[in-house]
């Protein structure tokens, strides 16, 4: 728990001690903690103090570093020490880390390895990156369904050792198929004579490898389960994506949805903040805000247009900034509401219409409030203005009101389609990023707010 | 897999179907799909359907309904009946119910449970919402230290009927003070006459009752665990919390924070989008809309004190729009970035020097981007435009392009600060709302403005 205090003594340790004593003090202390002491060394001295672990401690070890740490390390190993690493490391992490070797290393690797962590590389490198087949591993137990609870316990207790959960083994026949599931719980309590066809769970929640990582993350979540199987287009079962996992692949995404909808590019597998270096963070962010620079054309171009109402009353402008503000927010509220009820599947495409008609209410509402102390800033902040012959000042406090009203009604209108509509070209609805939309919503405004002042006053 | 055709199916058979039969039918139906189709039934017939489930089943269904919906189930129940369901409930479920009951439905639902229910409420319900205590279950396993593995696993059997999880097993001294923990792994591979206090983990990681929620799932990310204990002031376990209930925090927390950002007030535990009642959406947002409206009126005024200004060179009222769409798109990409730093413990305040001469190093660059294309603009659409005396369209559009630049470094400055001073505050970064800031970058881009044409133009 004490982690900040007890990282400095860890970390003189790893660096000073001797692979016997090392072995005794690292017994009480988790992995992820020895990892953040490992990633707090200077980066030379990091695989000296892993090298020091036995294999598998420090391999656990290892896949609780953040992934540009992992590369950095992995840089600086030669051949026989990356095999060596590779065996003793989980399946999907050997995986992660193999995908992310430059080809060169990815072909010299390979001969240095065991026939089956060879294959098993081969076989999870084929599934797309983001999918349920990334992210699982094949380190489960099988059973056959002909076997009694006594042999089925024997077999969990030879295999528990290298295998990441024993607490659910699946039945598969000949062709690995899967034909159920049972429990360790189940196995516990059942008659150690019964067999297990009769005693398994028929009814098995999987998901595709060909699926997204995140509507097998959405399983999990739906079903609170603490692990889901995982089968391909012949219906074999090839893997098991954990709970943890399914954690990671969470985070990840909200990651991604905030970032996308604050128009900020660029993957999120690499390190933390401090540790991307600033041209990557600039390279994530210049391509939307130039391109948004680009789309401002449109309503620079649309003012310009309008210079001669602009110039005929002055007030107009100087209200200009505040209807963008304000179309802005309200759009963007909507947007999130929308787009986060999406991405928990509480609303989807097919509830266009409920989801219009509930937001055109909301919008109606928060129109008038807005309208009204539109009005009253008009009449407050201009109360000394020159007003054109012909003109009162409430006359134009309430031009701008309407104008606003209507604006708050497009820009929530629009904040809750374009989601929707994202949505049913299965694009993701956090692309409707809130600057994007914002920048929409300011050309629309400005068509809004020029027409309205025109019609209602003349000009 | 495939709700959305069976759940018609099933809505007609929980409707229909005699008890008996019923049964039968949802064996290989999970619970939460269950939940799903009772969703779908019409409000006043989703007791009777539950009510024709066994206790247990009818119960785990229940826990996996919306809190929306088992709000308005309970509003319907009679005494007997609310004391039946919450009877068979998970613990963690039973006191979330209870919280949420109307103080004299609470009153008079105590003395119809039994006596440890009734305990187990009042302990649970004196945790405040939010915390870790409020999310934990009292459906563990403990053990003495003295006992064998092979009377643990006795144990374990006789109890797995009505705990959470036998997976892991806590060992607690006669204080209920935690000494260790075994998994069932654990157990199942060891020596049957060995000592539990000879096998167990002494290295228990665990929360305090009182911590945040969101610390706790923290833990259980960290560490990978699937239960994390919780303890109370005394050092006693009092609970276990789950990794299912681990990612509810997660998605609740990250809801939130996007909403947050984005200026949206309210609880978020009530049920989904649709669900929701429209004046409740408005009530979340009209506050801060409100709120910025009334901020809103000091860039107002600002723009008024510069009336002058902006009367002797129309020019510049052209392009206020598009400084401050800039200046907040900038500023809430760090802010962004800054925030979900600060969420996943990337950066803390203690890194604000850090943080400060990275953004300022992209902010530089993304202002010598902008101010080009500001320059490019303003000479591109303003080519044919009035330019007062003693001036000319490129002097112009450099002092404008100068102000933008000076603009985008202020403001993604702005951006990735305050959500660091709130963390130093111990407030939650996220409350530096998209919105907000965009109305305070707003009103330092103003003075910026007209502050760098007056001096640059001598106007």
């Amino acid at each position: 728990m004490d982690t900040p205090t007890i990282a400095p003594d860890l970390q003189e340790l790893l660096l000073s001690a001797e692979t016997v004593d090392l072995r005794a003090h690292l017994e009480d202390i988790h992995p992820a903690d020895i990892a953040e002491a490992i990633t707090n060394l200077e980066a030379d001295k990091r695989w000296e103090a892993l090298s020091k672990f036995e294999p598998y401690l420090a391999a656990d070890v290892f896949s609780h570093l953040d992934d540009d740490v992992q590369e950095r390390i992995i840089a600086a190993l030669n051949r026989a020490e990356l095999a060596w690493l590779m065996t003793h490391i989980p399946s999907d992490d050997r995986v992660d880390i193999f995908r992310r070797l430059p080809e060169e290393r990815q072909e010299s690797l390979l001969p240095a390895l065991a026939h089956a962590e060879r294959e098993d590389i081969r076989r999870l490198a084929s599934y797309p990156e983001g999918s349920a087949g990334a992210v699982m591993t094949s380190e489960y137990v099988t059973l056959p369904a002909t076997v009694t609870v006594d042999q089925a316990i024997t077999r969990l207790r030879r295999e528990a050792f290298n295998k990441e959960t024993i607490y659910y083994a699946y039945v598969v026949d000949e062709n690995r198929r899967l034909l159920g599931f049972v429990s360790l719980k189940d196995l516990i309590l059942a008659n150690p004579q019964e067999r297990i066809e009769d005693i398994m769970h028929r009814d098995v929640i999987f998901a595709r490898a060909h699926d997204d990582q995140e509507e097998a993350a959405r399983l999990i979540t739906k079903y609170d389960m603490f692990v889901l199987p995982v089968i391909n287009g012949n219906d074999a079962m090839v893997g098991i994506i954990t709970h943890d996992d399914a954690i990671d692949v969470i985070n990840q995404e909200h990651t991604e949805d905030m970032e996308k909808f604050m128009a900020i590019a660029g993957s999120h597998e690499a390190g933390g903040y401090l540790r991307t270096p600033v041209m990557e963070h600039f390279r994530n962010r210049v391509y939307w805000i130039m391109g948004l620079a680009v789309i401002g054309l449109v309503s620079g171009t649309i003012i310009h247009r309008y210079e001669e109402t602009l110039a005929s009353l002055m007030l107009l402008a100087l209200y200009m900034p505040m209807l963008a503000d304000t179309g802005g927010n309200t759009g963007s509220q909507a947007a999130t509401i929308i787009v986060r009820a999406l991405a928990l599947k509480d609303v989807n495409y097919g509830d266009i219409f409920r989801v219009l008609f509930k937001e055109l209410r909301i919008a109606l509402m928060l129109s008038a409030i807005l309208g009204c102390m539109t009005f009253g800033r008009v009449m407050f902040l201009s109360r000394g203005a020159d007003v054109p012959e012909g003109m009162t000042l409430p006359m134009i406090g309430f031009a701008i009101a309407i104008a606003l009203s209507i604006q708050v009604i497009s820009a929530t209108m629009a904040g809750a389609l374009l989601p929707i509509i994202a949505a049913f070209f299965k694009k993701d609805p956090a692309v409707v990023a809130s600057p994007a939309l914002t920048t929409v919503v300011d050309i629309t405004g400005l068509l809004i707010y020029f027409n309205t002042a025109k019609f209602m006053l003349g000009i």
